[in-house]
C-alpha cells in the first residue's frame, strides 16, 4: 500500500508533527511506502487563483471550475498542483494530519484541497460519492483538538464532532470517493501532559497497526437519492433517527 | 450602524461580487456606513504563520496561540492583521460575504478567521460565546452554492445545509459572541440564468432592507453547560429532539 500524509501544521515539533512522524515510522516498519507532504515547508500557497494554471480558458471572467476543467482537459496546471495530484493519484490511503482550527482544517490544508482536487481530475458530475475517482481507496483525518473530548460529544458545547467533521468527511472524501475510515483525534492536548501525549500515541500506533480492522464510516450510496439530490421517501423512512444532518 | 463585509471572490464579475455590490449600495442608502474587506484584491495572505508578529514570544517551539497572546498583549501583530482587527472593532455588523467551496469558506477567508480573530484580541478563556468580545452585535454569512436547495436540506445528499454551516456559525460567529442571524444563501447559481440571479438579488435586497426584523439563530448559552462543556441534564431532557449535532 502507497499512502500519502497531507501534514499540516508549522511547528515541524508539534504533537502533530510526531503523529506524522509516527505514521510514517509505524506504516514503513509494516511494509508499506510512505509520502508526506508538508505544506508549511513546501510554503504552499492557500489562495486559489489564476496563477493555478498554465493557460487561461477565459481572460475576462475568471470561473474557478472552468479553469479547473481547461487544464484537466490539457491546458495544465501550475507545478505545484500538478506534484500534488501525482501524489494524490499514486496513494492508496491518504491521511490528513492537522489540527482542528476553527472547527475545520488550518486554511493551508483547505486551499490544498481547494486547488489539488480540481473538477476534471479529482471528481465531475459522473464521477462522484460512489462513482468516485478515488473509489476502492481509503483516507483517514488524523487530528489534534484543543478542548476536551465532552466538549465536542453529544450535548457538547462545540457540537458532536461528527457534526464538525462532516464537511471533510463527506463533502471531500467521501464526495471523491473514497472510503473514509474514522477519524483519529487527539483531544485535550492544551491542558496534556507528556504522560497523556504518550498515551494518545500509543493509542495512534495501535490503530495504525490495526488499520484493516477498522469499519469505514456509513455513508448513503448514490441511487439512495432521487433526481432532486434529496433521500428516496422509503430510504428515509427505513433509516429515520439513525443519523443526523438529514 | 457601521458594517464591515469580508468579501473572499477571485472575480470582481462574479455573483458574489454583485452581492457584495448590492449590500453597499443599499445599506449606504439606508443610512449605514460600510466598509469592504476584499480579500483577495487585498492578496491577503491566508496561511497562519511567523510573520503574523512582529516579535516572537518563543523563537525555538511555534505555538500560534502563544504567540497570538504575546502579540495581543504587546509585542504586535503585522500589519495587515491589525487593519484587519481594527476594521473588525469598529464594525456593528459583520457580513462574510463568500462562495460555498468544498462545504466551507474559500482558504483565503478561512485564513482570515485564523489570522484576524486571535486569542487575547477576539476572544479568550473568560471572554468566549454568550460572554464574548463581540456580543451585542451581529453577524451573517452570505453565500453562494452551487448545488440545488434541495441538495442541502435534510434528507438531501450534501447534508443540511444548518450542518454544513455549523463550524462557521457556531464555531466562528457565535464563539466571539456575535448574535447570528440565518444565513442568505443564493443557491443553483451554477445552472442560473440572468433572471433566477436578479429574483437573488431582489430577495438579498429585501433581506438587507428588513434586517431589524430578522430573528437570529439560537444557541444554548453558556450556563446551561456544566463545567465538563457539556449540556446539563435538566436542559438536555428539556431540548432533547429540537436541535441536530447535541
Amino acid at each position: 500500500v502507497h499512502v500519502l500524509i497531507v501534514y499540516a501544521h508549522p511547528e515541524p515539533k508539534s504533537f502533530n508533527g510526531a503523529m506524522r512522524d509516527l505514521a510514517v515510522s509505524v506504516l514503513g516498519e509494516l511494509g508499506h511506502t510512505v509520502e508526506v507532504s508538508d505544506l508549511y515547508a513546501m510554503n504552499f500557497r492557500a489562495g486559489a487563483g489564476r496563477g493555478d494554471f498554465l493557460e487561461a480558458a477565459d481572460g475576462d471572467y475568471f470561473n474557478y471550475l472552468k479553469e479547473e476543467m481547461h487544464a484537466a482537459e490539457g491546458g495544465g496546471f501550475s507545478e505545484d498542483i500538478r506534484g500534488e495530484q501525482e501524489k494524490l493519484m499514486a496513494a492508496d490511503f491518504l491521511i490528513l494530519q492537522f489540527p482542528l482550527w476553527w472547527f475545520s482544517t488550518p486554511a493551508i490544508l483547505k486551499g490544498w484541497v481547494e486547488r489539488v482536487m480540481a473538477v476534471g481530475f479529482a471528481y465531475d458530475r459522473q464521477r462522484r460519492f460512489d462513482n468516485g475517482v478515488f473509489r476502492g481507496r481509503r483516507a483517514m483525518l488524523s487530528l489534534s483538538a484543543g478542548g476536551p473530548a465532552a466538549a465536542y460529544s453529544a450535548g457538547g458545547i462545540s457540537g458532536n464532532l461528527e457534526v464538525v467533521l462532516w464537511p471533510l468527511q463527506n463533502g471531500v472524501l467521501n464526495f471523491v470517493g473514497y472510503q473514509v475510515l474514522p477519524p483519529f483525534i487527539a483531544f485535550g492536548l492544551a491542558r496534556g501532559d507528556a504522560e497523556a501525549r504518550q498515551a494518545i500515541l500509543s493509542d495512534y500506533e495501535a490503530r495504525l497497526r490495526g488499520l484493516d480492522d477498522v469499519q469505514p464510516l456509513a455513508f448513503h450510496h448514490l441511487d439512495d437519492f432521487d433526481d432532486t439530490f434529496r433521500l428516496k421517501p422509503d430510504v428515509m423512512a427505513k433509516t429515520a433517527g439513525q443519523g443526523w444532518g438529514r
